[in-house]
């Protein structure tokens, strides 16, 4: 039995997982980040944890081709260097040569959300897709970009940002600084902002009182209210829906993947999501009419996604 | 020696040209393309067009590694076919095989926005980049994408549609019959259409002189009212600038091009729209106070460029 193993570094846990030749993952070690740490720290922490998953076989990280690692922030991936992690307050690291330092097996070094892309393109909803784009509709929007099985990432390594091409011109303010950035309306952030909206324009509707009973408002309050017919919320929900296919119809314009995965918080919302939003595709994917739309599905790997990825990141 | 030979096929006119090792157009033949003539007379013509083409050189086509062909209209490169070329009246025409019946050499075929910016990265103003995009703001905004040296046209070869991506939600129908498209906003089209509105708006403007003076309202008339310093034409090319900004910058935030160029008419007007541009440019890509910003520059090669391109299909 061939093993890989990969690291998913994220803001709080490190998680490190073997992955079997049926693309399953067959080990894991989890451990906080900790990261107001020297950096050398939380690397020397990532080394353990990919060495303890891999013990848990009784191997020993000689027996991978790679060990590859998912961080979040800018990555120059060809240098195994993070140009800026926020969370993590890194900025001009050398995550790939302080790993290598205590690890006997390449090292590689990619985005988080291309190495959920390529997760998904090897083991997920994508495996049986060359060409893929997957969103995260999370706090932000992520964008995954999967060229021919591989991770394209831009010229530099620094693009893919699919959250950040226009939508509404001198719209909303992104977080980014740009203004009217697809992010601003179709990420979950932009749902609750439009949920408060409607919110205050309707306070009869049952938004409020969801609001109330809940005592919070999250992606989820437009849908359960939409769902219970509240007209305020699926006016909310409908003009969602036209945001995230208008920002992910101009992505397939120019990338013509075989299959559109959708991730992150929003799409855990299903069919009651998926179903209307495949149904306006069409209306915002140039020559669609001609050349055909392909589907939006849900992303299937979850949290794994990241790391089963990031144990590929030597041939994706 | 050793040459190289291509064509732009256009609505109107076949042009054939033969590239020497420092990509010169060193021969030249054209004629009428007559596109309502069936369609396997077109393809004889452009045969014969390249065969004139190399016999000013005393070459025949087998001298040449390919014959490149640029077309109009959505190409499946692979295939060497054109899905639709409206302006042909071309549907599912298999270009590729039928010009070969003619030609002792290997027949090439690519959509002419591809070659054109192929073209400028073999021997045009991209020719010290990898990775390159193209707008041509024209009757249309038309894109080529270049990554790693070589054209990038989507999935199925059917995208790179750069100027079908969201600009202004629910904004002004474009001829793809998407609403509020970049290229509703940045093409000359999209500019005479501004000017128009202005001049309705300010009747007492350059503009509405200036349109009356020369009987037509075209992508130069609010340019020269601008540099004459009218005010209701400094406002629609300030704005139209912002338009064009906002569509490069969402594309760069993906690609991370190297160099940005520009053709097509609006972009003759060289460094009075170049330098705006490009002082605007940050305020819309993703993350360029840290990752930096390319340059918009403008294409040199002009109608040579699709030639150029064709002429290198066979490792573009």
């Amino acid at each position: 039995m061939k093993y890989r193993i990969g690291i998913d570094l994220g803001g709080t846990n490190i998680k490190a997982g073997v992955v079997d030749e049926d693309n399953r993952i067959v080990a894991y070690d989890t451990r906080p980040t900790d990261a107001d740490r020297p950096f050398a720290e939380v690397v020397l922490s990532m080394a353990q944890s990919a060495k303890d998953a891999a013990a848990q076989l009784d191997l020993t990280l000689a027996d991978f081709p790679c060990l590859g690692v998912g961080t979040p922030g800018s990555v120059q991936r060809k240098f195994g260097k993070v140009l800026r992690a926020g969370n993590l307050n890194w900025y001009d690291v050398p995550l790939r040569d302080e790993l290598q330092k205590h690890v006997s097996t390449p090292v590689y070094v990619g985005n988080d959300a291309d190495c959920a892309a390529a997760g998904e393109s090897i083991a997920g909803a994508a495996k049986d897709y060359n060409n893929v784009l997957l969103f995260t509709l999370g706090t932000g929007v992520g964008g995954g970009i999967i060229i021919e099985k591989k991770i394209f990432s831009g010229g530099d390594g620094l693009g893919a940002e699919l959250g950040h091409i226009p939508l509404v011109f001198e719209g909303v303010h992104c977080t980014c600084g740009i203004d009217g950035c697809f992010e601003a309306y179709a990420s979950v952030t932009g749902l609750i902002r439009q949920t408060r909206e409607a919110m205050a324009a309707h306070p009869d509707s049952l938004l409020n009182n969801l609001a109330e009973e809940r005592g919070v408002v999250n992606g989820r309050t437009p849908f359960d209210a939409a769902k219970a017919g509240d007209a305020a919320a699926l006016a909310v929900i409908d003009r969602y829906i036209s945001y995230v296919a208008a920002g992910i119809g101009g992505c397939i314009s120019i990338f013509r993947p075989e299959i559109v995965l959708l991730g992150g918080g929003v799409s855990q919302e299903g069919a009651y999501l998926m179903d209307p939003l495949n149904e306006r595709l069409p209306k915002y994917v140039f020559g669609s009419a001609y050349n055909g739309v392909p589907m939006a599905i849900q992303a299937t790997l979850g949290n794994d996604a990241g790391v089963i990825g990031a144990a590929y990141l030597d041939i994706v």
